[in-house]
């Protein structure tokens, strides 16, 4: 419970109508009730100002009403996450090793970390001030995760793997796996031990049961500020820059470069041993199947840019038609011929 | 160990023969030996009745046989698994809360609940008459789970998360994780705070690693009886109906919302913000691109009918051929038409 | 550190040039630096001889350099894999059950194991010789696990499953999960009870995330020698035979079985009940939808003999314009049809 007047002052906006109003929580636009808070980020929806039940609605400057209080920001949707944070988020005070912890005595811990039952903090790890790791975490050993982190349940970051500041990895994932690597000898496989590391950057977040390998030798390495969802596959020596988007399912092969602000779309790829420039979309499902250049927007398997998928794409359900036709005017065209001829030799 | 007329009493049948027969197990139809019970689910195997060593089968309404006795259901398959149940499966007795499990004392547990050790129940969490958690598992704050539920190893649920009766979840599977939601700031991203839950019906399966997002605000949810097979993603706040079928790796982006009795083949997927209707069949790597109305059956990324899918799919193969042809013909009518020219000015 | 004698002694090479060179490490060539070690697989990269830092590379026979020390090979690649297993890796000594393991007394360990804390041994489970189980591995009841085997963290193997010696598991991954399936009864679905178990060769070793169903009954079998990827999804009932690759995200569908020496590239996937050869190779994103017969090679979705795919894909981009040039052909045609019709009656 705030007062819109406090609200406005954390979010970065200005209030236009009752500053006083207290707001109990934010709610999405045709959920949202007396007391709540809710946002337009997109101007197409501002006729909903006029039904909604909301008591205060962030919106872009420009926007007016006269039902709502407003808190008018230039970017409404970032303003509403740092308005959900305010309202609902609170940073659970420090707990200490809890019982049930397991930490080696040669693990150094910051100040302020809690680490919950069941975590195991090996010989060399390390776990910067401030740091939460819930129950179950297994950190190997010599590994680093740095300040203010947070390691939900079960999460896995093997020997040496390296975390930045204010990383959050989700449920179940797993920093740190073998990369896939063999050497045929006649007809089976030795496996290439894989002694390299896993750095991660600054501000990174890792979905619920994504996999990020280490390197054969060497690092495999996401940048500050990549977002990376559920289930996503990082192969070895894979290196992602800074603010790029792996949607859930992707999978990037080992070897490849992807550089910053790029997207994948869900249950997108990359082969192995590519360069993807910067600002590089990849569209839901799309196969990168070599090197791409900056700024290009992709889609199918193989990749190809966007518009000319979009269009083959819609002639793709005509093919039967189109193989038709196809015999049609083969038998038209042959028919002409045989005229022709007779015509010429009557 | 149990003699065919119980067998026959306990899945619903009646036996057509030795009623006497002592059953040891059930098995497949081409691996049963004496002292088995199989199944014929499908007529078309009705001819293996004449060499299967089984000593009995369950098999539909006018199946017969002189070689083996019978059990005949109007379901067979449904009886197979009911016998599979009756011979094989024991409800193991209650443990307690074993050595090694961490019960917050502000948790809250049924009668006849067996918490092995590894598990951590956090506070306010609520675990139901007779539900199982197996090594491992993590309910966070105030998750509450049904009645005889059977969680595997180290699933994981959530704050606040609920979860019905008689549900069952795989090893390993997440439910609650947050959902993939930034606000851009800049070049950067915000992370925006994942304060909705998960619910989960009555009788849902949840399939080992899948993952089910908790809500940005509100709730995401997965309706009783819906089947969820392993490594499947399910985005924040999607809803999906009551008897639905997620088969392995399929994808559902966020906010999208699945009715009741709907298929998703393995590796499928729905972008997100749509609609899909009830009875609605996605085939296996089949994508939902925009909304599908009730009862259609959908193949292809993005999906189309699936007869038109089948069709185009068996031209596309042929493509090359289409292309050569096409440049014969242009060829030909150019030829043609010159000719014509030729024979108008003589 | 070891002298370049005693690491052509150990992974089966001989020196040419300086053999009592002292090498601290293996390095990828462009990396390399004094005192390191690195290799030359593809006779391509032979001109890196004149650049490369390294103090030493191995080769294959007929490579000659007067800059570097060589290790000659016939498999430099296999050398090369041997000689980072020399150099950096090290058998950690027997740690026994440690402090916060759960061995129940009705499980059987071998000599010179290693259970870390957080693990779970159920009863009447086995563990081998020389194994270890990294924290918070669990092993349900009567599971047998081989010698030398290497359980990476919070892995789970259901009742019942067996695995051979020198198995490696990553972590997170899921062994004997219920397979999927379930018989309608109305329009609900009744779980059929998955008896079976899951079977694991000696040598395999399976991916971080990846699910290994058992079967429904009977076996879910992983032949020897056999490397699965990370987030790999196997059904139940699935037969693979021996020395088969599965990469990452890939999905084979319940009671298919796959032959020896076979490849799936990532994101492929396998539809279930089908028999899929020795030796063939599905390609990356590939879907097979039938039978396949020994040492095809095949991609796309429904899977088509690869160069077929090829062709066709180059084709699929320019479906846009062949429709347009189908339109055209058909006006052309149409008036050189009508014009021969004019020319016959005048």
């Amino acid at each position: 419970m705030a007062s819109l007047a406090d609200i406005a002052a954390q979010i970065g906006g200005h209030v236009v109508g009752d500053a006083s109003l207290e707001i109990k929580r934010v709610a999405p636009i045709d959920e949202a009730r007396e007391g709540d808070l809710t946002f337009i980020a997109n101007p197409k929806y501002v006729a909903e100002l006029e039904t909604t039940q909301a008591s205060a609605v962030i919106a872009a400057p420009g926007v007016e009403s006269d039902r709502v209080a407003l808190i008018v920001s230039d970017n409404p949707y970032l303003a509403f996450a740092r308005a959900v944070e305010f309202l609902h988020v609170s940073r659970p005070a420090s707990l200490g090793v809890m019982d049930g912890a397991h930490v080696h005595p040669e693990a150094t811990l910051g100040e302020g970390v809690t680490i919950h039952p069941g975590c195991v903090v090996s010989a060399g790890a390390r776990v910067g001030n401030g740091t939460i790791l819930h129950p179950g975490v297994i950190l190997y050993s010599d590994v680093e995760v740095g300040e203010n982190c947070l390691l939900h349940a079960n999460v896995i970051v093997r020997e040496g793997c390296r975390l930045g500041d204010r990383v959050i990895v989700q449920p179940g994932a797993v920093i740190g796996s073998d990369g896939f690597g063999y050497a045929p000898d006649g007809g089976r496989y030795v496996k290439i031990p894989q002694v390299g590391i896993v750095e991660i950057g600054d501000d990174v977040e890792i979905g619920a049961a994504s996999c990020i390998d280490r390197a054969a030798l060497g690092v495999t390495r996401i940048g500050r500020g990549t977002k990376i969802d559920n289930l996503v596959q990082v192969g070895h020596n894979v290196v992602i820059g800074e603010d790029t988007i792996l949607v859930s399912q992707v999978g990037i092969a080992g070897s490849t470069t992807i550089g910053n602000h790029c997207t994948f779309g869900g249950q997108g790829a990359a082969a192995g041993h590519l360069h993807i420039g910067n600002n590089v979309t990849i569209a839901a499902r799309g196969a990168a199947a070599g090197n791409i250049p900056d700024g290009q927007v992709m889609s199918g398997a193989p990749a190809m840019p966007h518009k000319d998928w979009l269009k083959a794409s819609m002639v793709f359900p005509r093919l039967p038609d189109i193989r038709r036709e196809m015999q049609q005017l083969r038998k038209k065209v042959a028919q002409l011929e045989k005229q022709l001829e007779e015509n010429q030799d009557p």
